[in-house]
């Protein structure tokens, strides 16, 4: 398999890379930022508008799609790409994460996990192995293993137990994916409805499981030793890429950091590396110092359908009463769409008045701000000024409640 | 003033007209739909997305901008255009119709209207001189006299009683706009926040109400000797043109086809119609071939955000089981983006699944429905085909429950 990875600049003063992933349906500028697409859609908008906002790659989750549509009905349609309209590169979850955080009585064995969905109280079964056959099914372009993601706070036996199991079932993925290399997957350039309408050009992807890539997952809690050995076991399975995972589960940030850092010297560094599910606008570039590639985080979106922005100089929250006569863009000399037309007080007006636009509005920017970070944390880093630029950003940048994941 | 409309083909079969109306932001290609704007958006869409659905006109709600944000704030703003980022031209109502339908505690004298509105219980006042001074302060294109809305069913005197009131307050708002000619409205060439990006080519507007437009306002409920009274009264006192009101307000639709048909013969052919609120795509072919040339409805906004989608043969409610695996689009050969990009089976999931993206996509759709059905109807009014065209439309659309306006 050719090299889907490529490491082209590193920053001076910290670990932080500048690099490429190639997938079978586009590459991925790194440091990148993945907007989250839980159910076959970047919550409140098109995909014609993230093209728009030049997102590379978007996350569908394995577990919602699999509760909802269906797996059958995304099959129907040829997989998740041709379902929601996407024809860039998907990164799914495996969706054990939200096995453990959103289904109800969960029974996890050696074999896989057991539960109920959250929808409407079904019953199902994932093993490593169905992961796979799922994410398979969907189309995905990066699948991530199975794992287990504990709470925090988490016991030191139970989090070491986990982890040795995470890395067995990680295996079994692995060993899933030789086996089934030339399964096909999904094709997605069957005709579009009315497509004779569409101008875009038709692709030829391949069509194999060969073609997608796979991710392995480090657990450990936030145990220096288990990090530690979580990544050398995930490491010597030999995967297509690395991600941090159990991170951002309500601990503090310094143990956040730690969790990373006690991982991190033991990935390949021709590989790329995923923080999984975090985190605040500082909290990114921390991880790109500490060198990770790859991130997806709620917070853009989630944020925005309660009101709140995204500034260099920390977030406001727009239904405050200040923003009424508020003729300013949400920010100053911002390059996206939104500040170029909407002031604070309208977009206040249309939060407070529960108008669909005013989400659709922050939601707009507030990617534009995320992904407009990774692009200027990837030219800083090309240009040898990284570490001054983290740090003068995350000095200007207010922390405020608002920011902690719900 | 310069003649603001022109009736450029009449049907031979029918009543129907193609015509142009000129207002000082743009012209208004009649027969034509007007998205209804509540609160300052056309609900769920941006102001681009409208332009690409070439909507040439929307109508914003006086009585909720009066209410929420509140006038000052409008006004602040420089007006509702700027507000709204809309550059287009507006039809605002009087706000009479919604103080009679959502505001508590009305209290109507011969002076206007007494009411607490329906957020905060505040009261207020309106008067036909401050409905004016209102529609003036939001930048106006068109503006509508304050009447009074009767429902339905309404007692003869009472009728009788309230179109002499609505005859009696248009005059007064006649009279305001004379004495009001030089007035200076908002100018909506300031710059736009971060403005330096916008691509649009600045407009020198004119600045004064004199270069808006006032209708005049027909009632008289469902009695044919009240809407010709009405309808006399109203052109005595010289509008740019006349709507009819109290129509689509419960009463049976042969009911609604007699209110128009009785008022017509009395509407002077020089000045464009408007068929006030309503309604479903075969009632607006009958109005248009009972001489109407302008439209406002929530059905397919508000239809959208339930699921239901418009088609040429009648309402498709996408929530049903039967569209799960329905790689169709919402309507085949249908030119519209969404029908280009989506499925019947992409867009049921996001309803179910309460994604908004789902509204969003049946809305755009919806409204393309309603202007293409302008547009084509504009286009056999031209070519001498409409009567059949209209025969042909009703016979093959079939109603159903969902269509009444709630």
């Amino acid at each position: 398999m050719q090299k889907s990875f490529e490491v082209f600049a590193i920053d001076r003063d910290s670990k932080a890379r500048r690099g490429r992933l190639t997938t079978a349906r586009g590459i991925i500028d790194t440091p990148a930022f993945m907007p989250v697409g839980t159910q076959g859609s970047v919550k409140g908008l098109s995909p014609r508008e993230l093209r728009e906002l030049d997102a590379q790659i978007v996350l569908g989750n394995t577990y919602h799609l699999f509760v909802r549509p269906g797996l059958d009905v995304i099959e129907y349609f040829g997989g998740l790409h041709r379902f929601m309209n996407w024809d860039g590169p998907i990164l799914t979850d495996s969706g054990g994460y939200q096995i453990f955080s959103l289904a109800k009585l969960r029974k996890i064995t050696e074999d896989g996990v057991e539960f109920q969905n959250h929808i409407d109280g079904a019953r199902a079964f994932i093993s490593p192995e169905i992961a796979m056959e799922i994410q398979a099914a969907l189309g995905s372009d990066i699948a991530m293993a199975l794992d287990e993601c504990v709470p925090y706070p988490c016991e030191y036996d139970y989090a070491a137990q986990s982890a040795e199991m995470t890395t067995r079932w990680a295996k079994k993925c692995k060993g899933w994916k030789e086996e089934n290399a030339e399964r096909p997957t999904p094709i997605n350039r069957e005709q579009a409805p009315n497509a004779e309408h569409r101008t875009a050009e038709p692709i030829n992807y391949q069509s194999s499981t060969m073609n997608s890539l796979l991710f392995g997952i480090v657990q450990g809690a936030t145990f220096e030793d288990l990090r530690k050995q979580s990544a050398q076991a995930i490491v010597d399975l030999d995967f297509d890429g690395y991600a941090i995972g159990g991170v951002s589960v309500g601990e503090p940030e310094e143990e956040m950091m730690r969790a990373v850092e006690s991982a991190e010297p033991f990935l390949p560094r021709d590989k790329p590396r995923y923080a999984m599910g975090l985190g605040t606008p500082p909290q990114l570039l921390e991880m790109i110092a500490r060198g990770m590639d790859m991130f997806d985080c709620v917070l853009p979106t989630r944020l925005a359908r309660n009101g709140t922005a995204f500034t260099a100089r920390g977030t406001l929250n727009l239904k405050n009463a200040e923003f009424a006569l508020d003729k300013r863009p949400i920010e100053e000399n911002c390059t996206c769409d939104v500040c170029r037309e909407f002031s604070r007080g309208y977009i206040r007006h249309l939060i407070k008045a529960e108008e669909i636009l005013g989400l659709r509005l922050i939601t707009l920017h507030n990617l534009h701000f995320y992904l407009n970070l990774m692009r200027q944390a990837r030219s800083e880093i090309e240009g040898g000024t990284f570490d001054q630029f983290r740090r003068m950003f995350v000095a200007e940048y207010k922390p405020r409640d608002a920011m902690t994941v719900e």
